[in-house]
């Protein structure tokens, strides 16, 4: 199952808005088969295995990390192709809370007389399955904040300078970080101050995450990368109502109007919209203002800190715009989940308390 | 060598002003003795390395992570009991730059018919006898700044809470570093805003850090708990002139008058009064102006952050006051040494560009 975990992560980025799911099928101790939900969500992992193995899938056993589909989509239903394949035991992670499947899959497979295992690495699974199970759940995705500054928590100095505080490794780290995500976001004030391009480079990948750029107001120059980009790499606009979009619209955008709160997009409401539209992992930038919103209403779940051999002092722009903690019992608390070097930064991540 | 090194470690922050050295003596491939600086200074490495092998010390090897001595002191030379034990050979780490060695222990042990080898592992032995080579060649201490904050950088919020921030684990490894330094250091804003008493407690330590304060102005309550302990564990007062430190001086305190820069005792004239009292380690503990003006003045040879998972946002305490920090060339840049976890937190070290 690990391994079928592993292999599932591969989907990362590329295959929403199905499920990144891993599929190993193991006969007399022997891996037969090996599969992943491919590119674009299809095929699922399940027949990739399936296909791999061949006739040898008779009386096997597969490892799945998700709970196989029973419904008929574009494909017919995962469950099927185990019973069609005479595989003899099935052993799922984690059954699937999507209506069309909740347990749907686990009872065909039984009433074929599988034998079959619910619960083996569960809570791996769910940590591997986050942005699925979140979007299901409760209609927002999985959602990682990183953060990028110096030892005291600066991300530029007094006059804007911020290229570059942290080395190139830590840059090419967080293109491979953005290629497993659906979607990168940042605020307005990120795109008028750095004017990214948040596209992934230089690291062979068939499909862009979805640029998201959050903006009560959308008063950003029509001339930025991202709106000169738009109909190559998918832009869209989380904006306030009476923000002016047509032109960006006109560049390839899609405008999507969100709720409002304290003069700003209410992030909440921002997220929604990008999980109706099928975003299941967020990768959010910045700035210190969304940032902030984003922790204040407790929809970090994964927060990545890069931190540069440097100090620059209070002047500095800080990581973090204002946050309104009025005690440290309100701060928003995080638990370690891992620690490297990264050229000669580090990269500390930490994951929302409690745990999703 | 790497075990000399090692045994010599034993004695930072417990020998000053005398350097804290190693000294394994090795016979046939067995270690016979095995020594170090001994709390306060003497006897030192060499004596108690040899009264361990005792007469089985004629014809072995001496292993030393300094020069041994050439001078006539509170006890005869080192070099002097190594060719009285009739050693056949010494290999030493590191030449002494002291001017009352300088060569000249080494030149007794040669004159004695003693094959000698210097430069051992002599960068570990640079790194480790850091604090009393600078003392010796630059008239001041070793500096190691800890930081200790939330992700963003803060070691506050706006109502001043601090407590906690970092976990019990961090808190109780800041009581072991500052164990290995001679002093402990803090600006008088941190005695106001946290009246510590910066003792090094529940580690079975002999002798506790010189406990210095940098204040220009000395507006400290008489009633701080380092006024009302300083008969017991020094304090030392680095203060400017016509600050009125009598009550203070009453109650034990040392007054050591100090030149100043923009209205701040300047930190390099407090270290060299250190320095001439014979502190070789300072353990720096903020607040954010003194840290900056260190940073600032490049004082800064190690750099400890603790960082919690926690954010508390742009209006918490920074963990560096203003440092006129004009653009990213000019920011103080640190090469990592270290990096690990200590308990819920993360503790990461960093050294000085270019390496002390």
């Amino acid at each position: 199952m690990a391994l079928a975990l592993s292999l599932g992560r591969r989907g990362w980025g590329r295959v929403w808005p199905n499920p990144a799911v891993g599929c190993v099928i193991v006969k007399d101790g022997k891996i037969i088969g090996r599969g992943w939900t491919a590119d674009g969500g299809r095929p699922h992992a399940e027949t990739r295995a399936l296909a791999q193995a061949g006739a040898a899938a008779e009386g096997a056993t597969a490892y799945v990390t998700l709970e196989p589909c029973a419904h008929h989509g574009q494909t017919p239903p995962c469950a099927q192709s185990l019973i069609d394949a005479k595989i003899a035991r099935v052993v799922v992670a984690l059954s699937d809370p999507d209506p069309r499947v909740d347990g749907g899959g686990l009872r065909m497979l039984q009433d074929a007389g599988i034998d079959v295992t619910v619960g083996v690495c569960a809570d791996a699974a769910a940590r591997d399955h986050a942005g699925f199970l979140l979007r299901v759940r409760e209609g927002r995705p999985f959602v990682t904040l990183k953060l990028a500054g110096t030892l005291d928590g600066r991300i530029a100095t007094a006059t804007g300078e911020s290229k570059w505080i942290t080395g190139k490794a830590a840059r090419r780290a967080v293109h491979a970080m953005r290629a497993r995500h659906d979607a990168v976001m940042v605020g307005a004030g990120t795109v008028r101050a750095d004017d990214p391009s948040l596209t992934v480079r230089d690291m062979g990948i068939t499909r862009q995450p979805v640029r998201v750029v959050l903006s009560r107001s959308m008063k950003i120059p029509v001339g930025s990368q991202l709106a000169r980009t738009a109909a190559k790499v998918p832009v869209w606009l989380c904006h306030g109502a009476g923000a002016n979009v047509a032109s960006w619209v006109e560049n390839g955008a899609v405008s999507l109007p969100c709720e409002t709160v304290s003069g700003q997009v209410a992030p909440l409401s921002a997220l929604k919209m990008l999980a109706e539209r099928g975003i299941t992992r967020v990768f959010c930038e910045g700035g210190g203002m969304l940032a902030a919103s984003l922790l204040n209403a407790d929809l970090v779940d994964e927060l990545v800190v890069f931190s540069a051999g440097a100090t620059i002092g209070a002047e500095g722009t800080p990581m973090l715009a204002a946050m309104g903690v009025d005690g440290l019992a309100h701060a928003p608390r995080f638990t370690l989940s891992s620690v490297a070097t990264v050229g000669g930064d580090i990269c500390h991540t930490w994951r929302r308390l409690p745990a999703p």
